[in-house]
């Protein structure tokens, strides 16, 4: 018997009417699956935040000045940002990887550097990133899944911070899923009506730019973005090595398309944490087939969505495993004999 | 300034695009108000579980034998039931209040007992409480509330258990919605096509004993239970000693629709948990326009949902309370200015 089918059939003998927990029963069978195990545990949480620069920030895309990727690395290191907040009231360990914000920062506590660049080029006029730039990316990627790995993580959360990162990841996800801008693109941090229109003339153009190549790497080159080729590298990383994924809100869905759609296999090691207020993210997770825990309006990224989603993993294992069994508890279960 | 627009305003200047929290940022508003407070906290949790019988159970309406009441309560003393496994990990304050198993129990750790009598009367047949009675439920809730102002709680949980008490309050909210059975009425713990036809027929059956009268006390009395009145006693309790409350799921929603048609002010303290995979909860939460937080297709009933769904109000109030403000971390807000 699988260790799924057992994980079922446990379900079935618990001191609750069959099914009665929902999506919180699916669930911890899951993830009995994807750690091999009878008792799912999900205390040991790696928090990873990408942080990178975006050259098309130069087109005007984003409601926020470029500089406060930047700033927000340091907010994280100082524990004021929400993902801070969130990660120390879970004990989840917290890192950032600086993959290259416009100006170096200097040493800051729970900080990484891996500078890649000084942010990608301008998606709308030229290719975002060079091959090498894209290995680099994902390499970074890739090393942080070895370290949850080294750390017993049991759960992977990726994040992302970029100020205009919206707008390449909408530029990626139009490519890959076939679809105009106007469908896939949003207000990002908070653009009014204008903004939005002219964000998706911006994307429109980088689709020209780009032409009909549809191979995964190849438009994750041209127009994606740092952070986002690490967060496709680090999921792919953490599923080959058998780590379940926590996926968090738009920017992280399309790096999880890119990966799905270069390595089909990641499907099965990805959690979808919430549905995000960014419009376009429905449509990524449609073509993902993922059916989002969450749908609380939140658009900010920085991994907060999937950060406030993993309780419902922790409970949902916590149950698994301590609730009684009809027969243990001394309680009568269903029959059918009994109308 | 009061407070909810002070909370407003303390919103505004966290180091996150406006609004990109979502309903979070509305949940710790809302508690800044019901608290009347800068900084909420839900910490201090009270969560009672009000057991009774029904019976209505001889009519043959459940999947489970009418023992299994009195059998839950004594695997929540033991800590095996759900609630108990969710209660223990929260650091929430589990209590058990049995109005009346048709057996009485032994002494149980973690149970009151205020017994009104060995379960309802068949509310197919006659009324499912006296006067008398309903005022005693209504009373053992006022308690509770006390109890639970005395310990310093600073939110309210309400659960049930009571074997038949999906066709208890499927009547009662048919009455005083104006709806049919049919729409109202579904499988419980799990009845089939066939015994979900059978329980509409006991329902309509009931209505028709009961009668045009839609006074929400007389409703109650004449097709509640034990456990669904001390609800509707537990949360006006609440609501009237200020603290605020996190609604579960079918049967607390009922309770909850009969203590704001009687006192439309109670309205103010509820926060809703979760939508129920009991059909009939999406037209009781649309009476009470409540958008619930999660929708995992939960119906388990003992407060389980509700439980499920703290951790997003305690998320919520530590992002209020701890985030770093745009000029405390020295980020750059967004600016109209900037496109």
């Amino acid at each position: 018997m699988t260790r799924i089918s057992r994980a079922r059939e446990h379900q079935g003998v618990l001191t609750k009417p069959p099914g009665s927990l929902g999506r919180l029963e699916e669930l911890a069978v899951l993830l009995c699956g994807q750690q091999d195990t009878d008792t799912p545990k999900v205390d040991q949480v790696q928090i990873s935040i990408f942080a990178a620069d975006h050259g098309v920030c130069t087109e005007g895309i984003s409601a926020f000045p470029q500089q406060v990727t930047g700033q927000m690395v340091a907010n994280f290191a100082h524990g004021g940002a929400a993902i801070s907040v969130l990660a120390r009231h879970l004990g989840a360990s917290l890192e950032v990887i600086n993959l290259g914000t416009v100006e170096p920062l200097p040493d800051l506590p729970g900080v990484l550097t891996n500078r890649i660049g000084p942010g990608t080029a301008n998606l709308a006029l030229q290719s975002a990133m060079t091959e090498a730039e894209v290995r680099q990316a994902l390499e970074a990627g890739h090393q942080v899944s070895q370290r949850a790995a080294d750390t017993g993580a049991q759960l992977f959360i990726g994040g992302d911070m970029g100020i205009g990162n919206t707008t390449s990841a909408a530029a990626v996800a139009c490519v890959l899923l076939g679809e105009a801008p106007s469908v896939i693109v949003g207000p990002g941090t908070g653009l009014d009506v204008t903004g939005v229109r002219h964000k998706t003339a911006v994307v429109a153009q980088a689709l020209r730019r780009h032409g009909d190549d549809v191979t995964p790497l190849s438009v994750l080159t041209s127009l994606g973005g740092f952070e986002i080729a690490a967060l496709t590298g680090a999921m792919l990383g953490c599923a080959h090595r058998r780590i379940p994924i926590l996926v968090d809100g738009f920017i992280v869905s399309v790096a999880a398309l890119v990966g799905v759609l270069q390595q089909p296999g990641l499907a099965d090691w990805l959690h979808f944490s919430h549905r995000s207020g960014e419009p376009g993210h429905s449509r990524i997770l449609a073509a993902l087939m993922a059916r989002p825990l969450l749908d609380l309006n939140m658009r900010l990224g920085e991994a907060s969505g999937a950060a406030i989603a993993l309780p419902l993993l922790r409970q949902a294992c916590a149950l698994h495993n301590e609730m009684a069994s009809f027969d243990d508890a001394g309680v009568d279960s269903g029959s059918s004999d009994e109308p």
